[in-house]
């Protein structure tokens, strides 16, 4: 019997009644399809059970929000008791107002916030702030950045016209340049550039920012006028406890944040300087579940819980541990491994396989010896993972990686 | 001390750390400012306290979600059970297989479902998928008509660029004529038509279809290949357990759900003929939050008591009750009250009064007498409502009434 049978049965019964049987940047294409488990039962501290009962150490955390461990304590115990007063209330709760004064005091940029469901929902916002600040239609967004799934933003153009995505330029992450050239070729037209603190595109090594790029990137949006929007999504409050831009040294004007905030519960915050203020009274955006007290006692108490914990040092010292191991071993078996991006969220790729064929042999094995760490996409570190985890899941990659480098081999031999 | 005095401490203090201090559907502007609270601390049943201890029957249901009542036992416990698996899986939970097999089972035009957070998020997803399945740009939406803050549909234009909103075109609802000259006029070029199943415009009276507009805008979408889209996130499943198409005889392609699917827990779902499944596969949509398995549960657990209950029957008999209540007070205290929409969702205006002076002064009595009805939006009944707060109710409007119809008529005629 297949160790992912449960998996495939449920999935087959997926496909009957979803198309594709699971979507969005969950599908199993996007994974090893028939190595991989596609449905998780419980998910605890830095593990996770599948379907069929297998266990694993959770090198993806929810992809990013599960920044203290999954199911944590505290978090869950805030979570229940607010919710035993209702779920969705007619009007705002005292968390609202609480959790806005936090991030105002605790993130240096942000003279006020507002809070969203979904990462998309603040890209958005802000990308309209620009414009409505601005009075200009254009957006410059990094080429291979991803911001969310919206029509102006998404790498997939499935259903997208030409005319939403026409106010959107192109520049290329750590050439300021190229963001000068667009400036150039377009006076007074740029309402914003969107960029993530460094560059993680999918499928290839993360990038971290260079010494003067954000300098430059500041220093030419002051001189055109445009807003700056950081896009901290991915790793705000797990880079750094007062958001990433802290940690670079970036001035930026309007902060996007959602995955690590709440420790996986749904929300989505956008804190802006004072000058954007006006704007924000000005533009128009709402949601039926923005205002839904839970989610906010969640991000609050996560955010108490990683400045008291110094969890941000915590995850970056295992994050270390776990890079230089992945280094040595694959090294030492005569790859050239190589591990990108902050020890927070490190992606492990082999330069001489551009195409992650043994990114994916390595995985398959890895899966099936307990440990998730996913092929495409950059793993992240949570707090509830421990040294422990870290040696055991080296000790796996080590045991893995000869079948991983001979298969990966065989299959590059075999290509057509 | 004012009634509302924590609130009016609260909302200072929101103001300077949120821009406007409560933003979107609940900004304090678009209720009555000064004479309504802002915050609730607790929501039970068919009742609030605002954070001033101030009690009120709800007749606002977390703004559509709540039809079971506010905290339902059975939901609330549902959805623990799940949270104590984790929040934010890598992978979905078996509920996400259940609830869509559920769906496609007890709703006649689903032949597959798709979940994610807001109801924006599948507005725009059906829209898209109109776009694929036709390859075509144009989208018609009626005048007046709410379908979420995206760009392409809010009625609010801040910050978005004319050419988001270039291929959105307007018709008249309940004039399927407006639609055929819009055909006439784009041939080959309208990709979807999106409507809710009856109009509720803001501020205005509510439509119930008229006898042949739904057979007809089939008719017309048929003849010229657009994809029908029916935005029932308003009142599906609160009007009819199997959703709103079946009790208007509406045959759509693609349905929208969000507010009374999960009780007031974060979940959207599309759901849609087997037809545009192949364009479903295409389009690329997805959030980190969509997969979360507990608001599924809460969705699964809320249409089976909806179902099991005949909730919708119930809330249409309080409904009815609270309707002719209305009527038969108003006229009797010398106005032309009008109550319109149907009666889960009623809307008591009066058509001497289109500038709604007297909703206004009625509702900020009913405020002072614990009554939360909405000025400037229909009502929402829940199962968790009784007849006895029906009839409380409409004494507290009898009583309120006199003085609302004096102020109003004072403010007439000073109004400059």
């Amino acid at each position: 019997v297949s160790r992912h049978a449960k998996s495939q049965a449920l999935f087959e019964r997926a496909c009957k009644v979803i198309p594709g049987g699971i979507y969005g940047h969950k599908q199993p294409g996007f994974g090893l399809p028939g190595s991989a488990p596609y449905y998780a039962t419980k998910s605890e501290g830095a593990r996770f059970w599948d379907v069929d009962g297998n266990e694993y150490i959770d090198f993806l955390c929810g992809w990013g929000p599960v920044v203290l461990g999954h199911a944590h304590p505290a978090v869950e115990a805030a979570v229940r008791e607010e919710m035993a007063k209702g779920t969705c209330p007619d009007l705002p709760g005292p968390a609202m107002v609480n959790l806005a004064e936090h991030m105002v005091d605790k993130i240096s940029v942000a003279d006020w916030a507002v809070f969203a469901k979904n990462g998309i929902d603040v890209t958005t916002w802000a990308i309209r702030l620009a414009r409505e600040h601005t009075n200009r239609p254009k957006i410059v967004v990094a080429h291979g950045a991803y911001h969310g799934a919206a029509a102006w933003c998404t790498t997939h153009p499935g259903g997208v016209t030409e005319e939403e995505r026409s106010d959107v330029l192109r520049m290329t992450f750590n050439d300021a340049s190229s963001l000068e050239k667009l400036v150039e070729a377009n006076p007074e037209q740029i309402a914003g550039v969107i960029l993530t603190p460094y560059h993680h595109p999918t499928y290839r090594p993360q990038q971290l920012p260079d010494d003067d790029f954000w300098s430059d990137v500041r220093r030419i949006c002051n001189r055109a006028g445009i807003v700056l929007v950081l896009d901290d999504i991915r790793v705000g409050f797990r880079l750094a406890k007062a958001g990433s831009h802290a940690h670079f040294a970036i001035d930026p004007d309007l902060v996007c944040y959602s995955k690590a905030l709440a420790n996986g519960h749904p929300i989505a915050a956008l804190v802006g300087r004072q000058k954007m203020a006006a704007a924000a009274e000005r533009v128009f955006m709402s949601g039926t579940y923005w205002f839904s007290s839970a989610p906010m006692v969640a991000a609050l108490t996560t955010l108490q819980i990683i400045e008291r914990d110094a969890v941000p040092t915590k995850i970056a010292v295992l994050g270390e541990r776990f890079k230089s191991g992945l280094l040595e071993i694959t090294h030492r078996h005569g790859t050239s491994g190589r591990v990108t991006g902050p020890p927070c969220a490190p992606y492990l790729t082999f330069d001489e396989d551009p195409d992650l064929f043994l990114n994916q042999e390595l995985s398959r094995e890895l899966f099936a010896h307990g440990i998730y760490l996913h092929p495409h996409h950059h793993a992240f570190i949570s707090a509830a993972h421990t040294e422990a985890d870290i040696d055991k899941t080296l000790e796996v990659v080590d045991h893995c990686l000869p079948t991983a480098i001979e298969r990966a081999a065989s299959i590059k031999r075999n290509w057509p």
